[in-house]
C-alpha cells in the first residue's frame, strides 16, 4: 500500500522567550502532502503566537480544546486527517516544552498527574457510552497502587519492543532469513513481515520467518490495508500453517464493522490496528464492536497527548492491549512515552503488550530511542524526545537544506 | 457547532488550450482552513498539470483513482479530510470540463452513460462485502427502464427541495415563523431547523414552527453533531410532541455504531446523515448497521463525482433514499446534478427524496440553482453549474480582491 515511502516530517518549533526553551513536536508523512501538513500547522498559528507559555502548559487540556474544537477548522475533519495531525503536532509540541520545563521525560511528567489532573486533558464529548470521566477516574485511581514499583521496573528494564526490521517487502528471501535470526539473537520475542502484495509470496516468506526463528517467536504480519473484509479472510487462513501472532490494518482502518467480522472469521488469529484509526470516536467503536485485539496507538494521526490519554483509557476500560505503532521519523520517540505511562498509570501492566521498533533514523534525534536486549529503554532526558539534532534540521529543511540541494544537482 | 461560519471556498480552474474551456470545481468551507485546503489542492497539480485534457475527460475513473491512491497523499487520510475534500474539488472540476466539452449538465452526461461505462468510474475496494460490481450493473441496467420517462419529468418539473431558511439559530421567534410560513407559500412541503444549543429554545423554536406550519408540513431538525449518544436520544425524545420528521447529525459522523443505537432508540423519528461523512466505506457501514433513514450526500467531502456515484449506488442496494446536502458555496449548484442523476439511472424514484436548499450566495455563479414552486430546475447549460461569476471571483480572492481589501481598510 504504500510501495514508495518518503519519510519525511512537518517539524513544529514552539518558541518561547525562556532561555533555550521550546517545544518541538512533528507529524510523520511517507512524502507527498508534508507541505500540506505544514500548511495547516501555519493555520493554527493564531492561537499559538504570542500565547504565553506559562499558560499553555499549565492548562493543556484547554490549549488542546481551543484547537480541537475550533468549528472553522473543525470543518476540515471533523477530527480528523490533516488538521488533525496538525493539531497533534503541535499539541505535542506544547507536551514537550511542558515536560522540559518541568526538568522530566513526558512519559514521567505524565505518570506524576493526580488522577483528577489527567481527566481534566481528556475531551469527553462522545465518549460517554463507552466511557464517562467518572469510569475514567475510577481506572486511574486503581492504577495508582503499585506505580512506584513499575517505574523502578521501566528505569530498571524497559518496555518490551518488538521488530519489523526483518519484514519489509522487498528483501531478498535471504535478507528477511538472516535479519530474523539476527532479531532474535538481539533479543526480541516477536517479529513482524509486511504481506498482501501476493499471497504466494506471503506464504514463502512466512513460511522462511517461521523456520528461521522457529516455533517459540511470534510472528505479526502486517497487511497495510491491503484487502477487502472477503479477501482478508481469506489471505489469514492461507497464512495459518505458519501461526501468525497477529494480523494487522487487514483492510480500511475506517471499517468497524469489517474488522469485527474479519476477526470472528479468522480467531485464533488476533487482528491489530490504529496507526491509520482518524480518533477516539473510531477507536471507541473499534472497542464497542469487539473488532480489535491490539489497540495500535500512533503519536501523529490523533489530536496528540490529549487524545491519545482518551484513548488509552477507553482501552483500558475494554481490556485491550495497547501496542503502539513506530517507526518513520521520530515515532518510536514519541510513543515510547506513551506507553510507559500507560503502564505507570493506566493498564499498569506489560503483559501482552511491545511496542514495535524499526532501526533506523534515529541518529537525527537529540535524544533518541534507545532499545536494548528487545527492550525500550525508559527516557530521561527532559521532554518527549522529539527534538532533532540542530546539523539535521538544517541539512533536511526543505528545499533550501544541504540534502534537497544535492538531489537537486544530482 | 459552527457558530460563527465565514462561507469560503477553495476553487479550482483547470485551464485547457481548448479555446475558452476551463473546468471549475470547489471546495466549501466556512472560513480558517480554507488556505489549507488550496495547499492541498496546490500538492495534486503533479498529477494535473500537462495532462492531456482529452485523456483526462476520456477517462475519469482512471483520473479520480490516480488521485485517491497515490500512496504517499493517501498517508493524509487514508480517504478523508482535507486531502479527500481537496481531491473531490479538482475531480469536480475535471467533470464540469467533461460536460463542458461534451455540451451537456453533468447530470445528464452521467444520465448518458451506459452502466458499464459508469461501473468504469468506481473504486469499488472496501466495497465488495455490501456491493460488488455485478450488482452495480444489475442497479444501472435496471435504472435504464423508463429512463426517458424520468427525463421528461425532471425537465417538466423539476426535482423537489426543501428549505433551511427559516430554522437557524440566532432567528427571533417572530422570524422564524414569518420565514415558515413563506417556505410554504412557495411551495415547500418540508423546512428544517437547527437545534442543538439549548433545550428548552429547542422545544419552543419546533412548537412554534409546528403552529405555523400546520401537521401536513414536514419539520426536520439538524443537531450538527452536538450531542453524545445518550444526549441525543433524550434530545429527540422531548421533541417528539412536535413530531419531527427527520434528525439530522444528532452524534459524531463517524459513529457509525452510535447512530444505529440512536435510530432504534428514537423510532419512528428518522436519522440522516451524510455531510461530514469521511467516504464511502463510512458510508457503506451505515448502511450496513441500519444507522440511517436518510442518506445526505455532499458534493465537497467525499473525493467528487466518482465516489458520489460509489455512495449513491450502495445506497440504492440497501434501498435508502438520498437527500443531498447543500447551501454553503456552491452546494447547491453542484448536488442537483447528483440527485437528478440518481433519480434518471440508479434510485429511479423521487418519492421521499428531496434537495436542500437555502437561498443565498447563489449570485455568484454563471448558472446558478434554480428553485421554483419548492423544485429545483433541471439545469441546462453545459458543465456542473460551478463557475463562478468573474466579477465575484475578483472580488473575493484572498487577499488582494476587492471585498478584503474593503475589510482591511474598515
Amino acid at each position: 500500500m504504500n510501495p514508495d515511502p518518503d519519510y519525511s516530517a512537518a517539524y513544529v518549533v514552539l518558541r518561547t522567550d525562556l532561555p533555550g526553551l521550546e517545544g518541538n513536536g512533528l507529524c510523520f508523512t511517507i512524502g507527498r502532502g508534508n507541505d500540506v501538513v505544514v500548511a495547516a500547522i501555519e493555520s493554527l498559528c493564531p492561537f499559538i503566537v504570542g500565547r504565553p507559555a506559562d499558560d499553555v502548559v499549565r492548562d493543556l487540556g484547554s490549549f488542546s480544546a481551543d484547537l480541537v474544537t475550533d468549528s472553522q477548522l473543525r470543518w476540515l475533519g471533523p477530527e480528523k486527517g490533516v488538521i488533525h495531525m496538525a493539531i497533534g503536532a503541535v499539541v505535542n509540541a506544547a507536551w514537550d516544552l511542558a515536560a522540559k520545563i518541568a526538568g522530566k521525560p513526558v512519559w514521567r511528567l505524565l505518570a506524576d498527574l493526580e488522577p483528577e489532573e489527567i481527566v481534566e486533558l481528556v475531551d469527553f464529548r462522545y465518549l460517554e457510552d463507552a466511557l464517562t470521566r467518572e469510569e475514567a477516574l475510577a481506572i486511574l485511581r486503581a492504577g495508582r497502587i503499585g506505580r512506584e514499583e513499575r517505574i523502578a521496573t521501566l528505569e530498571r528494564q524497559g518496555y518490551p519492543a518488538y521488530t519489523t526490521t526483518p519484514g519489509w517487502l522487498g528483501y531478498s528471501d535471504e535478507k528477511l532469513v538472516r535479519l530474523a535470526r539476527e532479531a532474535v539473537a538481539e533479543g526480541f520475542t516477536q517479529i513482524k513481515l509486511k504481506v498482501g502484495a501476493d499471497r504466494a509470496d506471503d506464504a514463502r516468506r512466512m513460511a522462511l520467518a517461521r523456520e528461521a526463528v522457529g516455533p517459540d517467536i511470534r510472528i505479526a504480519v502486517d497487511a497495510n490495508q491491503r484487502w477487502s473484509v472477503p479477501e482478508a479472510v481469506a489471505a489469514i487462513e492461507a497464512l495459518a500453517p505458519w501461526n501468525p501472532y497477529w494480523v494487522e490494518e487487514p483492510t480500511s482502518p475506517d471499517e468497524v464493522l469489517g474488522l469485527a467480522a474479519i476477526r470472528r472469521a479468522v480467531a485464533p488469529v488476533k487482528i491489530a490496528v490504529g496507526e491509520h484509526v482518524a480518533n477516539r470516536v473510531v477507536f471507541k467503536q473499534l472497542l464497542q464492536a469487539d473488532a480489535l485485539d491490539f489497540l495500535q496507538i500512533d503519536a501523529c494521526r490523533v489530536a496528540g497527548v490529549n487524545e491519545n490519554i482518551a484513548i488509552l483509557l477507553l482501552a483500558a476500560k475494554f481490556g485491550v492491549p495497547v501496542c503502539p505503532h513506530a517507526g518513520g521519523v521520530g515515532l518510536c520517540e514519541l510513543v515510547q512515552h506513551l506507553a510507559m505511562f500507560d503502564f505507570v498509570a493506566v493498564s499498569a501492566t506489560t503483559s501482552d503488550r511491545v511496542i514495535e521498533y524499526v532501526d533506523h533514523l534515529h541518529e537525527h534525534f537529540t535524544a533518541p530511542a534507545l532499545v536494548v536486549d528487545g527492550h525500550y529503554l525508559a527516557p530521561t532526558e527532559p521532554g518527549f524526545s522529539s527534538t532533532l539534532e540542530p546539523g539535521s534540521l538544517r541539512a533536511h529543511e526543505f528545499p533550501d537544506g544541504a540534502v534537497w540541494r544535492a538531489l537537486r544537482v544530482g
